[in-house]
């Protein structure tokens, strides 16, 4: 009798993020995901991928087997 | 940089849960806490009291330096 | 990128506990498990079955996709 | 009844892990900390100063209120 959870060290997108307003974003993900807040992670479009920026989880919702994370965006890294 | 969380294995409402309907209560914490989703958890009143019934968390919410927990009482334990 | 765990909230011995020496146990399990140390958790044999007795997690070892669990037996319920 | 635990996604050293051979170390915490395991975490010798390497974490032993981390450098950055 345990619960599946999956530590988490990067925000990885898929590009499915959606921007609330501003800089804050909310990503939802299959499964059981901790992310930690208030800290600085970064973010990726894709796990291979550079680097995009790095955000701050200000935000954790678990239900029905989904994470919802809603994040700021604190550093934006240009890639061109 | 690390992201402090308090495990847990019980519920203890301190009184404190709300009901939202029918056996589906709310109960917020101060810090974040980690509740095993899914699984039946022990209710107590106090953390020294008997078990007053079991429940399932059926959603985690961590913001601000504070956690909601959803549950739904799945068993109440007669205590007369 | 992330690390899968599975949140405990009991321990199921399923027969596998080897005996340390008095009451301190040790048990290997699959994957990645995270058991709560020094607080009182129940103890089964098997998940369906009732609390044989109850146990403090005392050590945690994660290597290789194992989990290596040492607890001490602080109560035997007797189950005749 | 809660386990207090610290969610990591860095290695900061602070310049007390010991090298166990090659390019395997050891670092001892005070505290439970969880370290995700198998995946390459950023090593830093403080909180404030560059990434001086990668590394994964191998092993992770929580008792007695303290961590051990087992974990093995995968690249070294060069910080002159």
């Amino acid at each position: 009798m345990g619960m599946p959870l999956e530590l988490q060290t990067l925000i990885v997108t898929k590009g499915k993020e959606r921007r609330v307003k501003d800089n804050l974003f909310i990503l939802e993900k299959e499964g059981y995901r901790l992310y930690p807040l208030d800290i600085p992670l970064e973010v990726r479009r894709t796990l291979q991928s550079e680097a995009s920026g790095q955000a701050v989880v200000k935000k954790l919702e678990l239900a029905d087997n989904r994470t919802i994370v809603t994040y700021e965006l604190v550093a934006l890294h240009s890639t061109n």
